[in-house]
Protein backbone atom coordinates (compact mmCIF):
# COMPACT_ATOMS: atom_id res chain seq x y z
CA UNK A 1 0.00 0.00 0.00
CA UNK A 2 2.89 2.49 -0.81
CA UNK A 3 2.00 6.47 -1.45
CA UNK A 4 4.12 8.48 -0.54
CA UNK A 5 7.08 5.96 -0.48
CA UNK A 6 5.99 5.28 -4.21
CA UNK A 7 9.37 7.29 -5.19
CA UNK A 8 10.96 5.99 -2.17
CA UNK A 9 14.85 4.49 -3.38
CA UNK A 10 15.38 0.91 -3.67
CA UNK A 11 15.67 -0.78 -0.07
CA UNK A 12 18.38 -3.11 1.06
CA UNK A 13 18.99 -5.27 3.99
CA UNK A 14 22.34 -5.20 4.77
CA UNK A 15 23.35 -7.18 8.14
CA UNK A 16 27.00 -5.72 9.97
CA UNK A 17 28.53 -2.28 10.51
CA UNK A 18 30.19 0.15 7.94
CA UNK A 19 31.38 3.77 8.12
CA UNK A 20 30.78 6.53 6.21
CA UNK A 21 33.01 6.32 3.06
CA UNK A 22 33.19 2.88 3.03
CA UNK A 23 33.21 1.28 -0.24
CA UNK A 24 31.17 -2.54 0.06
CA UNK A 25 30.92 -5.06 -2.82
CA UNK A 26 27.70 -6.36 -2.56
CA UNK A 27 26.90 -10.10 -3.65
CA UNK A 28 24.38 -12.50 -3.05
CA UNK A 29 20.04 -11.38 -3.25
CA UNK A 30 20.74 -7.75 -2.21
CA UNK A 31 23.36 -7.50 -5.47
CA UNK A 32 21.21 -9.16 -7.49
CA UNK A 33 18.58 -6.75 -6.58
CA UNK A 34 20.37 -4.04 -7.24
CA UNK A 35 21.54 -5.17 -10.78
CA UNK A 36 18.88 -6.91 -11.65
CA UNK A 37 15.44 -6.37 -10.67
CA UNK A 38 15.76 -2.69 -9.78
CA UNK A 39 18.50 -2.09 -12.61
CA UNK A 40 20.19 0.11 -10.40
CA UNK A 41 23.42 2.43 -11.95
CA UNK A 42 26.04 4.16 -10.99
CA UNK A 43 25.08 7.28 -9.04
CA UNK A 44 21.89 6.00 -8.04
CA UNK A 45 21.22 6.30 -4.26
CA UNK A 46 20.01 3.37 -2.38
CA UNK A 47 19.28 2.68 1.09
CA UNK A 48 20.26 -0.29 3.82
CA UNK A 49 19.00 -1.28 6.73
CA UNK A 50 20.78 -4.35 8.88
CA UNK A 51 17.56 -4.92 11.20
CA UNK A 52 19.01 -3.18 14.04
CA UNK A 53 18.75 -0.35 14.06
CA UNK A 54 20.52 1.43 11.61
CA UNK A 55 19.36 2.77 8.30
CA UNK A 56 22.46 3.95 5.39
CA UNK A 57 22.38 6.17 2.48
CA UNK A 58 24.66 4.04 -0.30
CA UNK A 59 25.39 5.43 -3.69
CA UNK A 60 25.54 2.82 -6.06
CA UNK A 61 29.96 3.03 -7.89
CA UNK A 62 29.43 -0.04 -9.76
CA UNK A 63 25.68 -2.28 -11.22
CA UNK A 64 26.91 -4.99 -13.09
CA UNK A 65 28.47 -7.33 -13.53
CA UNK A 66 30.02 -6.22 -9.89
CA UNK A 67 28.26 -4.21 -7.24
CA UNK A 68 29.77 -1.56 -5.39
CA UNK A 69 28.68 1.03 -3.13
CA UNK A 70 30.02 3.68 -1.32
CA UNK A 71 28.38 4.54 2.11
CA UNK A 72 27.46 8.17 1.96
CA UNK A 73 25.22 8.34 5.70
CA UNK A 74 24.90 6.19 8.56
CA UNK A 75 21.49 6.89 10.77
CA UNK A 76 21.00 5.05 13.88
CA UNK A 77 17.20 4.38 14.66
CA UNK A 78 16.08 3.69 18.25
CA UNK A 79 14.68 0.71 19.32
CA UNK A 80 11.08 0.31 19.62
CA UNK A 81 9.26 -0.65 22.83
CA UNK A 82 8.70 -4.39 22.53
CA UNK A 83 5.65 -5.54 20.86
CA UNK A 84 6.38 -9.47 22.09
CA UNK A 85 3.59 -11.51 20.57
CA UNK A 86 3.56 -15.04 22.47
CA UNK A 87 2.03 -17.08 20.02
CA UNK A 88 0.78 -21.01 19.99
CA UNK A 89 0.97 -23.09 16.87
CA UNK A 90 -1.37 -22.44 13.92
CA UNK A 91 -2.71 -25.09 11.67
CA UNK A 92 -0.88 -26.50 9.04
CA UNK A 93 1.28 -24.06 6.91
CA UNK A 94 -0.06 -21.16 8.05
CA UNK A 95 2.92 -20.28 10.40
CA UNK A 96 5.09 -18.41 7.29
CA UNK A 97 2.58 -16.40 6.31
CA UNK A 98 1.81 -15.77 10.42
CA UNK A 99 5.62 -14.65 10.57
CA UNK A 100 5.38 -12.57 7.10
CA UNK A 101 2.36 -10.28 8.30
CA UNK A 102 3.66 -9.71 12.26
CA UNK A 103 6.81 -8.96 10.67
CA UNK A 104 5.46 -6.06 8.25
CA UNK A 105 2.68 -5.08 11.34
CA UNK A 106 6.26 -4.04 13.36
CA UNK A 107 5.42 -6.83 15.94
CA UNK A 108 9.38 -7.18 17.61
CA UNK A 109 9.26 -10.26 18.92
CA UNK A 110 7.82 -13.92 18.19
CA UNK A 111 7.97 -16.51 20.45
CA UNK A 112 6.88 -19.94 19.45
CA UNK A 113 4.81 -21.39 22.58
CA UNK A 114 4.19 -24.66 23.53
CA UNK A 115 0.92 -25.48 25.17
CA UNK A 116 -0.84 -28.13 26.90
CA UNK A 117 -3.03 -28.77 23.53
CA UNK A 118 -0.76 -28.71 20.66
CA UNK A 119 2.82 -28.17 20.04
CA UNK A 120 5.00 -26.12 17.21
CA UNK A 121 6.20 -29.14 14.72
CA UNK A 122 9.42 -29.74 15.31
CA UNK A 123 12.08 -28.31 13.80
CA UNK A 124 10.23 -25.23 13.12
CA UNK A 125 11.37 -23.36 9.33
CA UNK A 126 13.40 -20.72 11.20
CA UNK A 127 15.92 -20.54 8.09
CA UNK A 128 12.72 -19.63 5.71
CA UNK A 129 10.91 -17.39 8.52
CA UNK A 130 14.49 -15.72 9.10
CA UNK A 131 14.03 -15.05 5.04
CA UNK A 132 10.41 -13.88 5.23
CA UNK A 133 11.35 -11.10 8.40
CA UNK A 134 13.91 -9.83 6.12
CA UNK A 135 11.19 -9.76 2.87
CA UNK A 136 8.98 -8.07 5.31
CA UNK A 137 11.98 -5.78 6.63
CA UNK A 138 13.05 -5.00 2.92
CA UNK A 139 8.76 -4.30 2.01
CA UNK A 140 8.32 -1.74 5.14
CA UNK A 141 11.28 -0.75 4.81
CA UNK A 142 11.97 -0.62 8.55
CA UNK A 143 15.50 -0.20 10.12
CA UNK A 144 13.97 -2.85 12.99
CA UNK A 145 13.73 -6.56 11.82
CA UNK A 146 11.55 -8.88 13.84
CA UNK A 147 13.34 -11.32 16.17
CA UNK A 148 12.12 -14.66 15.86
CA UNK A 149 12.73 -16.99 19.24
CA UNK A 150 13.41 -20.43 19.51
CA UNK A 151 9.88 -22.24 20.86
CA UNK A 152 9.24 -21.99 24.67
CA UNK A 153 7.12 -23.44 27.13
CA UNK A 154 4.49 -20.93 28.33
CA UNK A 155 6.08 -20.36 31.27
CA UNK A 156 9.17 -19.33 30.07
CA UNK A 157 8.00 -17.30 27.30
CA UNK A 158 6.26 -15.38 30.02
CA UNK A 159 9.16 -14.98 32.00
CA UNK A 160 11.16 -13.98 29.06
CA UNK A 161 8.90 -11.25 28.14
CA UNK A 162 9.86 -9.09 31.39
CA UNK A 163 7.88 -6.14 32.25
CA UNK A 164 4.89 -4.18 30.46
CA UNK A 165 1.81 -4.70 29.02
CA UNK A 166 0.46 -8.25 29.18
CA UNK A 167 -2.90 -8.94 26.96
CA UNK A 168 -4.43 -12.18 26.24
CA UNK A 169 -6.57 -12.85 23.09
CA UNK A 170 -9.61 -13.97 24.27
CA UNK A 171 -13.20 -14.25 22.39
CA UNK A 172 -14.67 -13.11 26.04
CA UNK A 173 -12.68 -10.20 26.64
CA UNK A 174 -13.07 -6.34 26.48
CA UNK A 175 -12.79 -5.12 22.79
CA UNK A 176 -8.87 -4.53 22.01
CA UNK A 177 -9.68 -1.15 21.01
CA UNK A 178 -10.97 0.12 24.33
CA UNK A 179 -7.93 -1.19 25.77
CA UNK A 180 -4.97 2.17 25.30
CA UNK A 181 -1.53 0.94 24.57
CA UNK A 182 1.11 3.61 25.92
CA UNK A 183 3.54 4.47 23.14
CA UNK A 184 6.72 4.14 25.21
CA UNK A 185 5.55 0.81 26.59
CA UNK A 186 6.78 -2.72 26.27
CA UNK A 187 3.42 -4.88 25.39
CA UNK A 188 3.71 -8.87 25.49
CA UNK A 189 0.07 -10.62 23.81
CA UNK A 190 -0.63 -13.82 24.12
CA UNK A 191 -2.51 -16.03 21.64
CA UNK A 192 -3.41 -19.74 22.17
CA UNK A 193 -2.75 -22.37 19.53
CA UNK A 194 -5.29 -23.79 16.73
CA UNK A 195 -7.49 -25.08 20.12
CA UNK A 196 -7.21 -22.43 22.33
CA UNK A 197 -5.01 -22.58 25.73
CA UNK A 198 -6.36 -25.16 28.39
CA UNK A 199 -8.79 -23.54 31.14
CA UNK A 200 -5.35 -24.25 33.99
CA UNK A 201 -3.34 -21.79 30.89
CA UNK A 202 -5.67 -19.48 30.62
CA UNK A 203 -6.56 -19.14 34.65
CA UNK A 204 -2.57 -18.61 35.20
CA UNK A 205 -2.09 -15.98 32.54
CA UNK A 206 -4.56 -14.30 34.31
CA UNK A 207 -2.65 -14.54 37.28
CA UNK A 208 0.46 -13.40 35.52
CA UNK A 209 -1.60 -9.88 34.42
CA UNK A 210 -2.76 -10.89 30.88
CA UNK A 211 -5.70 -8.96 30.54
CA UNK A 212 -7.71 -10.68 28.70
CA UNK A 213 -9.05 -8.61 24.91
CA UNK A 214 -11.60 -9.24 22.37
CA UNK A 215 -10.12 -9.34 18.51
CA UNK A 216 -13.60 -9.82 17.04
CA UNK A 217 -16.89 -10.62 17.01
CA UNK A 218 -16.39 -14.58 15.86
CA UNK A 219 -13.99 -16.75 17.05
CA UNK A 220 -10.67 -16.22 14.97
CA UNK A 221 -8.45 -19.23 13.66
CA UNK A 222 -4.77 -18.56 15.76
CA UNK A 223 -3.03 -16.68 12.98
CA UNK A 224 -5.77 -14.46 12.50
CA UNK A 225 -5.95 -13.78 16.22
CA UNK A 226 -2.11 -13.44 16.17
CA UNK A 227 -2.50 -10.79 13.40
CA UNK A 228 -5.65 -8.67 14.67
CA UNK A 229 -3.87 -8.23 17.55
CA UNK A 230 -0.88 -7.07 16.07
CA UNK A 231 -2.99 -4.67 13.32
CA UNK A 232 -4.29 -3.43 17.02
CA UNK A 233 -0.84 -2.22 18.25
CA UNK A 234 0.61 -0.92 14.83
CA UNK A 235 -2.37 1.39 14.72
CA UNK A 236 -1.85 2.41 18.24
CA UNK A 237 2.27 3.59 17.06
CA UNK A 238 1.04 4.45 13.59
CA UNK B 1 -8.60 -19.23 19.01
CA UNK B 2 -11.40 -21.20 20.46
CA UNK B 3 -11.87 -20.86 24.49
CA UNK B 4 -15.33 -21.20 25.49
CA UNK B 5 -16.58 -22.31 22.13
CA UNK B 6 -14.63 -25.59 22.51
CA UNK B 7 -17.26 -27.58 23.76
CA UNK B 8 -19.57 -25.90 20.81
CA UNK B 9 -21.22 -28.46 18.54
CA UNK B 10 -20.34 -28.75 14.97
CA UNK B 11 -21.31 -26.03 12.82
CA UNK B 12 -22.43 -26.60 9.39
CA UNK B 13 -23.12 -24.29 6.18
CA UNK B 14 -26.48 -25.19 4.83
CA UNK B 15 -27.76 -22.98 2.21
CA UNK B 16 -31.71 -22.81 1.17
CA UNK B 17 -34.83 -22.55 3.73
CA UNK B 18 -36.17 -25.01 5.78
CA UNK B 19 -38.70 -25.45 8.59
CA UNK B 20 -39.04 -26.70 12.18
CA UNK B 21 -39.24 -30.05 12.06
CA UNK B 22 -38.14 -30.94 8.35
CA UNK B 23 -35.81 -33.83 8.07
CA UNK B 24 -32.84 -33.00 5.67
CA UNK B 25 -30.59 -35.42 3.79
CA UNK B 26 -27.30 -34.31 3.71
CA UNK B 27 -24.44 -34.87 0.74
CA UNK B 28 -21.26 -33.32 0.22
CA UNK B 29 -18.61 -31.16 2.17
CA UNK B 30 -21.45 -31.16 5.24
CA UNK B 31 -22.29 -35.15 5.14
CA UNK B 32 -18.75 -36.11 5.18
CA UNK B 33 -18.04 -33.84 7.82
CA UNK B 34 -20.39 -35.06 9.90
CA UNK B 35 -20.27 -38.48 9.58
CA UNK B 36 -16.07 -39.05 8.97
CA UNK B 37 -14.54 -35.59 10.81
CA UNK B 38 -16.48 -35.36 14.07
CA UNK B 39 -18.16 -38.47 13.00
CA UNK B 40 -21.49 -37.43 15.17
CA UNK B 41 -23.79 -39.88 16.18
CA UNK B 42 -27.96 -40.02 16.04
CA UNK B 43 -29.19 -37.65 19.02
CA UNK B 44 -26.19 -35.20 18.25
CA UNK B 45 -26.70 -31.46 18.23
CA UNK B 46 -25.15 -29.54 15.13
CA UNK B 47 -25.72 -25.67 14.07
CA UNK B 48 -25.92 -24.79 10.65
CA UNK B 49 -26.19 -21.56 9.10
CA UNK B 50 -27.26 -20.68 5.32
CA UNK B 51 -24.82 -17.72 5.38
CA UNK B 52 -27.24 -15.23 5.36
CA UNK B 53 -28.56 -14.77 8.80
CA UNK B 54 -30.49 -17.96 9.36
CA UNK B 55 -29.02 -20.51 12.20
CA UNK B 56 -30.51 -23.98 13.18
CA UNK B 57 -30.54 -26.08 15.01
CA UNK B 58 -30.05 -29.82 14.19
CA UNK B 59 -30.21 -33.22 15.36
CA UNK B 60 -28.59 -36.03 13.84
CA UNK B 61 -30.90 -38.67 12.62
CA UNK B 62 -28.51 -41.20 11.13
CA UNK B 63 -25.13 -40.41 10.34
CA UNK B 64 -23.99 -43.43 7.99
CA UNK B 65 -23.97 -44.25 5.26
CA UNK B 66 -26.47 -42.11 4.84
CA UNK B 67 -26.78 -38.47 6.83
CA UNK B 68 -30.46 -37.30 8.05
CA UNK B 69 -30.94 -34.41 10.18
CA UNK B 70 -33.84 -33.18 11.98
CA UNK B 71 -34.68 -29.33 12.30
CA UNK B 72 -35.28 -28.43 15.38
CA UNK B 73 -34.91 -24.74 15.87
CA UNK B 74 -34.32 -22.16 13.48
CA UNK B 75 -33.08 -18.47 14.50
CA UNK B 76 -32.48 -15.21 12.34
CA UNK B 77 -29.86 -12.98 13.14
CA UNK B 78 -30.04 -9.44 11.78
CA UNK B 79 -27.87 -8.63 8.65
CA UNK B 80 -24.81 -7.03 10.40
CA UNK B 81 -24.26 -2.75 9.50
CA UNK B 82 -21.90 -3.21 6.41
CA UNK B 83 -18.17 -3.26 6.22
CA UNK B 84 -17.40 -2.94 2.59
CA UNK B 85 -13.66 -3.53 1.83
CA UNK B 86 -12.89 -1.99 -1.86
CA UNK B 87 -9.32 -3.40 -2.78
CA UNK B 88 -6.74 -3.50 -5.31
CA UNK B 89 -4.51 -6.43 -6.87
CA UNK B 90 -2.52 -7.54 -4.19
CA UNK B 91 0.43 -9.31 -5.34
CA UNK B 92 0.58 -12.94 -6.21
CA UNK B 93 -1.73 -15.41 -4.62
CA UNK B 94 -2.24 -13.29 -1.95
CA UNK B 95 -5.71 -13.21 -2.61
CA UNK B 96 -6.74 -16.83 -1.30
CA UNK B 97 -5.84 -15.71 2.09
CA UNK B 98 -7.08 -12.07 2.04
CA UNK B 99 -10.16 -13.65 1.12
CA UNK B 100 -10.04 -16.06 4.06
CA UNK B 101 -8.74 -13.93 6.70
CA UNK B 102 -11.79 -10.87 5.81
CA UNK B 103 -14.14 -13.63 6.07
CA UNK B 104 -13.05 -14.86 9.44
CA UNK B 105 -12.59 -10.56 10.69
CA UNK B 106 -16.41 -10.53 9.73
CA UNK B 107 -16.26 -8.10 6.80
CA UNK B 108 -19.62 -8.25 4.48
CA UNK B 109 -18.09 -7.48 1.24
CA UNK B 110 -15.46 -7.89 -0.15
CA UNK B 111 -15.18 -5.87 -3.64
CA UNK B 112 -11.99 -5.96 -6.02
CA UNK B 113 -11.02 -2.85 -7.54
CA UNK B 114 -9.71 -2.25 -11.05
CA UNK B 115 -6.93 0.87 -10.84
CA UNK B 116 -4.56 2.44 -12.80
CA UNK B 117 -1.63 1.03 -11.70
CA UNK B 118 -2.78 -2.76 -11.43
CA UNK B 119 -6.06 -5.17 -12.45
CA UNK B 120 -6.79 -8.18 -11.12
CA UNK B 121 -5.67 -11.56 -12.55
CA UNK B 122 -8.67 -12.50 -14.49
CA UNK B 123 -10.40 -14.45 -13.95
CA UNK B 124 -10.68 -14.07 -10.79
CA UNK B 125 -11.14 -17.61 -8.85
CA UNK B 126 -14.17 -17.24 -7.01
CA UNK B 127 -15.33 -20.52 -7.01
CA UNK B 128 -12.29 -20.96 -4.92
CA UNK B 129 -12.90 -18.01 -2.75
CA UNK B 130 -16.02 -18.74 -2.17
CA UNK B 131 -14.98 -21.86 -0.83
CA UNK B 132 -12.73 -20.12 1.33
CA UNK B 133 -15.62 -17.98 2.89
CA UNK B 134 -17.71 -21.03 3.35
CA UNK B 135 -14.65 -22.74 5.57
CA UNK B 136 -14.33 -19.45 7.35
CA UNK B 137 -18.02 -18.90 8.16
CA UNK B 138 -18.13 -22.67 9.61
CA UNK B 139 -14.57 -21.50 11.70
CA UNK B 140 -15.81 -18.52 12.97
CA UNK B 141 -19.21 -19.65 13.36
CA UNK B 142 -21.17 -17.18 11.67
CA UNK B 143 -25.03 -16.17 10.58
CA UNK B 144 -23.76 -14.35 7.47
CA UNK B 145 -21.01 -14.92 5.36
CA UNK B 146 -18.51 -12.71 2.83
CA UNK B 147 -20.00 -11.56 0.08
CA UNK B 148 -17.65 -11.77 -3.11
CA UNK B 149 -18.35 -9.13 -5.81
CA UNK B 150 -17.02 -9.10 -9.57
CA UNK B 151 -14.25 -6.87 -9.98
CA UNK B 152 -15.33 -3.20 -10.73
CA UNK B 153 -13.75 0.40 -11.30
CA UNK B 154 -12.84 2.38 -8.63
CA UNK B 155 -15.75 4.71 -9.57
CA UNK B 156 -17.86 1.67 -10.04
CA UNK B 157 -17.10 0.44 -6.78
CA UNK B 158 -17.58 3.43 -4.63
CA UNK B 159 -20.79 4.55 -6.16
CA UNK B 160 -22.21 0.81 -5.16
CA UNK B 161 -20.98 1.49 -1.52
CA UNK B 162 -23.62 3.54 -0.68
CA UNK B 163 -23.97 5.74 2.02
CA UNK B 164 -21.62 5.55 4.90
CA UNK B 165 -18.63 5.86 6.55
CA UNK B 166 -15.78 6.27 3.99
CA UNK B 167 -11.98 5.30 5.23
CA UNK B 168 -8.68 5.13 2.83
CA UNK B 169 -6.04 2.70 4.10
CA UNK B 170 -2.93 5.66 3.65
CA UNK B 171 0.35 5.83 5.65
CA UNK B 172 0.04 9.47 5.65
CA UNK B 173 -3.82 9.71 7.13
CA UNK B 174 -4.23 9.80 11.28
CA UNK B 175 -3.93 7.01 12.96
CA UNK B 176 -6.71 4.12 12.37
CA UNK B 177 -7.13 3.80 16.39
CA UNK B 178 -8.06 7.13 16.61
CA UNK B 179 -10.88 7.04 14.18
CA UNK B 180 -14.44 5.88 15.96
CA UNK B 181 -16.40 3.23 14.16
CA UNK B 182 -20.36 3.93 15.04
CA UNK B 183 -21.59 0.51 15.61
CA UNK B 184 -24.27 0.82 13.30
CA UNK B 185 -22.91 2.78 10.60
CA UNK B 186 -21.99 0.65 7.61
CA UNK B 187 -18.54 1.56 6.24
CA UNK B 188 -16.48 0.88 3.34
CA UNK B 189 -12.66 1.15 3.46
CA UNK B 190 -10.11 1.71 -0.08
CA UNK B 191 -7.21 -0.41 -0.12
CA UNK B 192 -4.88 0.21 -3.04
CA UNK B 193 -3.25 -2.53 -5.33
CA UNK B 194 0.25 -3.66 -4.54
CA UNK B 195 1.86 -0.01 -5.88
CA UNK B 196 -0.42 1.76 -4.58
CA UNK B 197 -3.65 4.11 -5.62
CA UNK B 198 -2.43 7.06 -7.56
CA UNK B 199 -2.18 10.57 -6.74
CA UNK B 200 -5.45 11.23 -9.17
CA UNK B 201 -6.91 7.91 -7.41
CA UNK B 202 -6.27 9.31 -4.01
CA UNK B 203 -7.89 12.42 -4.62
CA UNK B 204 -10.47 11.37 -6.30
CA UNK B 205 -11.39 9.06 -3.32
CA UNK B 206 -10.66 11.74 -1.00
CA UNK B 207 -13.42 14.02 -2.87
CA UNK B 208 -15.71 11.04 -2.63
CA UNK B 209 -15.38 11.26 0.99
CA UNK B 210 -12.76 8.61 2.15
CA UNK B 211 -10.37 10.01 5.34
CA UNK B 212 -7.07 8.62 5.22
CA UNK B 213 -6.14 6.22 8.11
CA UNK B 214 -2.74 4.97 8.87
CA UNK B 215 -2.79 1.40 10.18
CA UNK B 216 0.66 0.86 10.94
CA UNK B 217 4.11 3.08 10.92
CA UNK B 218 5.38 0.99 8.60
CA UNK B 219 4.28 0.70 4.53
CA UNK B 220 2.40 -2.57 4.53
CA UNK B 221 1.35 -4.76 1.74
CA UNK B 222 -2.22 -4.50 0.14
CA UNK B 223 -3.42 -7.56 1.79
CA UNK B 224 -1.65 -6.61 4.96
CA UNK B 225 -3.29 -3.23 4.81
CA UNK B 226 -6.35 -5.15 4.20
CA UNK B 227 -6.16 -7.40 6.90
CA UNK B 228 -5.58 -3.81 9.46
CA UNK B 229 -8.09 -2.51 8.40
CA UNK B 230 -10.40 -5.60 9.17
CA UNK B 231 -9.14 -5.58 12.37
CA UNK B 232 -9.46 -2.45 12.80
CA UNK B 233 -13.12 -2.71 12.21
CA UNK B 234 -13.85 -5.80 14.04
CA UNK B 235 -12.02 -4.35 17.18
CA UNK B 236 -15.04 -2.09 17.18
CA UNK B 237 -17.69 -4.78 16.82
CA UNK B 238 -16.22 -7.31 19.43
Amino acid sequence: MPSAADAAPSFLYLPGSFAVGESLALEGDEARYLSRVVRARPGDRVTSSDGEGTLATLEVIESRPEVHVRVLAVEHVPEPPALRLLCGAPEGERGDWLVEKLAELGVTHLVPVETERVRWPAPLRLDRWERLTVAALRQSRSAWRLQLCEPLGLREAVAAAGPGERWLADPAGTPAHARALLADTPVAGAVGPSSGFSEPERNWLSEQGFVAVSLSASRLRTETAALALASRWASSRA
